[in-house]
């Protein structure tokens, strides 16, 4: 345990949280951010399931995606849905309890009990909104090291992450090059495309145009931007599925409704497609769970993020020093990260010399893929970790 | 001229609109819609270039795309740019006002002078806001009939359009088919997909949240949902242009600022990269020329496009009865309308024994390849235009 630590909370779980142990760590920091400033205290909420061995060797971190959270096999406690990847971590599963010691932690930026705009500035005693800092990707790990170092982890056997949290899982290889045995990066990019940063821009336009916004200020009276950032997560919505996914799970099917039983079109503005109703529906469950703030902050730690930049403008660089072996997937039909992403970081690995393997998985789901039922990446993982204990 | 003109006004047209003529006419109608509801009066504000023939042989039709207009080739009256496809029309192009006779009308649901919802709803005096029917492509083209017998055109030596004017140019070989003699359909579809309707349903999700919007009602005080609008424009130019396009044509690069003269990261929210402030100046300008309710009527009316829908579940069905030769053109970077769209009607053309020519052409520019400079295809447009001439 680290003397930095300020205050470190375990909650009882109630049973149907299965072997989750729901945590929150007040760590004093401070930590100097990639924008320049210190920030302190850097608070942490976790999950942690399992048990760290006494060498302390078999800690292996997941990193989530962007409106993702560390209920990553837990139920979450607003929806009351299982954890979110619950697919890959649980008895019998790649990674398991009975064998690793997993963390994942909320990440820097976000509202769901790490250090974010929604949580409380110190200088005022009032939430940040805006007056938070821009952090970035690998500010995102280095307050996970600090949670590690809080933990008593040294090393990690592997850290796993898809979309953001592939992202997470390279700069903690490149920025922590002694701690990390292997990373596994999935359905990820080195760096933000033009594209990429086009969709998230609109996002944020469409949070900052909601005039409950009012310039992040939003926090005391009940009324935060939910409309604006309702949109903001339908048109990113899009991005995370398949053009042919969509067609074969909605097509142009038309909703049944009282009125029209045998699914008519309203001529009206109404949900009359099956996909509108879906959107909507997503839109509107996302304001439920996440503050508009936290996704312009994390938006823009996800548009900044280019590895390479990081290192002189060579990927390679990125990799000099690092020891870990790397497992690269990618989606056939991801289109917000397309396998070309994927293949130009293990042309880097390869550059550097690192162990790296690579596969392409085919699906008809698109970015989100690797959130789903995926046997052929668990067997991936399953085989690439289990390389590594032997 | 028909009978049931009201009104035909010819504006003397300052030099620098070289030789287009303003014209604006009110027809008695009524137009019956698909959604059941008559139309009367229909207001259609139109260009013509070059004389028709005596034997009114020379007519051809140019079809405009979602947020275009009747001002093909001739300077628009709101921005001061020149006329949006003055690549394809003009002297010695493969449109030619001295051997073609071309009309462009502006759409029904538009709002550069034909009727929709900004203009004068009859019964109250009113703009016709959200009382405005719901129209689709075939009412566009039933309009545009009903101006071409007023202007006494009783066949079309050719119609041509690209994206949204692609499927008038379809849906006239379908619903005239004896007054079209040819049609050029351009980075179009005959039916809109789930991911088209998302996107849109995005946009109008957009509009509707602004609280500007007012349920369509805001044409009385100088307020209009810009905000909203703009974010729609924002998701929409995304998908106009190709990932690769954006890469090459943007990259990473940032804005060069008087506070950051290299470009640097602000780590802040203002337009640090150019893409983002490419898409915002996309969005601002477009709220000066366009009304924001009639975005969502001309994308609900895309959204509703199903040819085959109109003829049983048979695209092959929808082109029966015509005579027409056909052109169909792609662009291979189009992901909004992919060569896959193209290539379904062609094979529906062929199915039904209609004469069809296809090619698929290379830009990096994706859908927008279409109003950009395309040698290509104004060879294969000259090429076809000729055929039918000798």
């Amino acid at each position: 345990m680290n003397a930095a630590a300020t205050g470190d909370t375990a909650h009882a779980m109630p049973d149907d949280a299965r072997f989750g142990l729901r945590r929150h760590v007040t760590l004093a920091g401070p930590l100097r951010l990639d924008g320049g400033m210190l920030l302190s205290p850097v608070e942490i909420a976790y999950e942690t399931y399992g048990t760290l061995d006494p060498d302390g060797s078999n800690a292996v971190l997941i990193c989530h995606a962007l409106t993702g959270d560390h209920y990553v096999a837990s139920e979450h406690p607003v929806t009351g849905k299982p954890g979110w990847w619950t697919r890959l971590i649980g008895p019998g599963l790649p990674v398991d309890p009975a064998r690793h010691f997993v963390i994942c932690a909320n990440v820097l930026g976000s509202c769901m009990g790490s250090s974010g705009p929604a949580s409380e500035n110190p200088a005022t005693g009032q939430p940040w909104g805006m007056a938070f800092p821009v952090i970035t990707i690998r500010d995102m790990v280095r307050a996970q090291a600090m949670l590690l170092d809080h933990l008593g982890v040294a090393r990690l056997r592997a850290v796993i992450g898809g979309s953001m949290g592939g992202m997470q899982a390279l700069s903690w290889a490149s920025t922590f090059p002694d701690r990390v045995a292997a990373a596994v990066v999935i359905a990820s990019t080195a760096r933000h495309s033009a594209q990429n940063i086009a969709f998230h821009e609109v996002g944020r336009q469409a949070i900052m145009a909601d005039p409950n916004w009012r310039g992040g200020a939003y926090y005391g009276d009940g009324a935060p931007p939910t409309a604006g950032l309702a949109v903001a997560r339908m048109a990113a919505h899009i991005t995370y599925l398949s053009e042919a996914g969509l067609t074969e799970k909605f097509g142009r099917r038309l909703q049944h409704s009282p009125e029209r039983p045998n699914g008519a079109k309203s001529f009206g503005f109404d949900a009359d497609f099956q996909v509108e109703s879906y959107l909507r529906h997503q839109g509107i469950s996302f304001v439920d769970r996440f503050d508009a703030n936290s996704y312009l902050y994390i938006t823009r730690a996800l548009d900044y993020f280019d590895l390479a930049e990081e290192h002189g403008g060579l990927l390679a660089n990125a990799f000099r020093h690092t020891t870990a072996r790397f497992a690269v997937i990618s989606f056939d039909t991801d289109w917000l990260y397309p396998t070309s992403d994927s293949r130009a970081i293990v042309h880097a690995l390869n550059a550097a010399g690192a162990r790296a393997s690579f596969v392409e998985l085919s699906s008809p789901f698109g970015h989100d893929a690797f959130l789903l039922d995926a046997p052929e990446m668990n067997r991936v993982i399953d085989g690439f970790l289990r390389a590594g204990e032997r």
